[in-house]
């Protein structure tokens, strides 16, 4: 897939898993003559309940991996990843490097009312203040409510997406969010958007809720416009993917976050 | 830490995580005079939801750091790696290994008064099908109900081992064992004896619930008691601990899972 002119060069993703799948459904919606890398770092998800150093380090590994690739620019799709090592990846790489983090905070602050936000996340990323430091400085005047939800990722990945379990642990979350009545609540964290359904419904109509990843797509088109290297025109883009871990769960689940079949699946160690 | 003669030398134990500090706090009490050498994968944590080549593959690795130290047994606290890589390690490596379905396994028998044994773990413990293997060459007349509960790990690890979303999560996972009136519950993941409580609430008083932990330091006396390297007397034995993702994390979280403050701590790559 290496192109020989720059802007014909793929888009590389990385995620921890599977949810950044979410990320590339909207790129290439949005950006349907990109051809498009995406590696998941299946054997050593979760990265929210991991360190700081260890997300940093698996997040350089898996760059490099890309970046061999020839790509021509590099999304995080991981909000942990982008939380804590988005800094250290921008200032070392030689391609752009585009995370989910100021994408969704930039949107929360054009679509919150009366700038009383909600952030929730892995605790890696709530905990990194990632999110609250980049909405701060896009809106100073920010009310911030911010809150880890680690049983959000378990009960996605059980399937249990709505149902009374889903609701109990829901309302154990956001209860404080509701009560100081945040007007948008940003989704932190990629496995969150299958979870809006049921989370708008505890929330209540008045909240909005972000989805980083229909922010990230557009960013990254944004960017590529920018410097040159969008690739426009009728040829649709082709994709491949490169797990750490099974393959073939990889397909069954994947596709579910996908909505859509997926193929062309390599097994890859990353360390 | 390494003694001259065999039986001077320590125990090596790994799991995935922390939830092995209920089998180390068994060995301890029971066999005071031992050293012990503690190694958590915490950086890849958790295996339960991992390929079985992935499993294996880190088993191998987590043991040979171990063999490398000294030790003269190793025992396999993991429910996962031990369903799915206990042979090979057993056939591969040159000191005994001990894991711990067939104990948990062996007790379940000894205790099922109807044999109607459940069996509950993560997904990969109970889709190796190493449990169900194991109860029916001891008991091969059991009626054996299993079922992978992969919310129970997350519950125990936000801190919520009581409550109405944990009952409602047991009930869900286990409503089939109580209708079929299961005599013995066999709990194959190191986390799920933090649930005990809740779960005998749930199952009532007609359940026995199986903690391999307290099976596995039995056997594990047994075996080094029959090859006449068990250590004994009054000097009480030293501990150590190796993590492969954050010290701090461990001395905090571990130290509920033990019970008791933990020292002596130290960081590790393994790969």
């Amino acid at each position: 897939m290496k192109g020989t002119r720059p802007g014909s060069r793929p888009i590389g993703v990385f995620d921890s898993g599977m949810g950044g799948l979410t990320v590339f459904r909207e790129l290439i919606s949005r950006l349907p003559g990109e051809d498009i890398i995406y590696l998941g770092d299946t054997a050593r998800v979760p990265y929210g309940t991991r360190t700081p150093e260890t997300v940093i380090r698996y997040s350089f590994q898996n760059s490099s991996f890309l970046v061999k690739k020839g790509i021509k620019a590099l999304v995080v799709a991981c909000n942990t990843a982008s939380a804590v090592a988005i800094d250290d990846l921008k200032s070392r790489l030689s391609v752009p490097v585009i995370g989910v983090i100021e994408p969704g905070a930039r949107a929360a602050a054009r679509m919150s009312a009366g700038g009383k936000v909600g952030i929730i996340g892995t605790e890696a990323t709530i905990n990194s203040g990632s999110y609250q430091r980049t909405m701060r400085e896009i809106m100073p005047d920010a009310d911030i409510v911010s809150k880890p939800c680690p049983l959000f990722v378990p009960l996605v990945e059980e399937g249990w997406t709505s149902g009374k379990i889903t609701l109990s642990v829901i309302r154990e979350y956001l209860n404080t969010m509701k009560r100081r009545k945040v007007d948008t609540l940003v989704l932190g964290c990629t496995h969150y958007p299958l979870l809006k359904e049921a989370i708008s419904e505890y929330m209540g109509d008045d909240t909005v809720l972000i989805d980083s990843a229909v922010e990230v797509a557009k960013e990254v088109r944004k960017q590529l416009r920018a410097s040159g290297l969008l690739r426009e025109g009728k040829k649709k883009g082709k994709y491949a993917f490169f797990v750490t871990d099974s393959v073939d769960k990889f397909r069954v689940i994947g596709g579910m976050f996908l909505g859509r079949p997926i193929s062309n699946i390599e097994h890859v160690d990353i360390a």
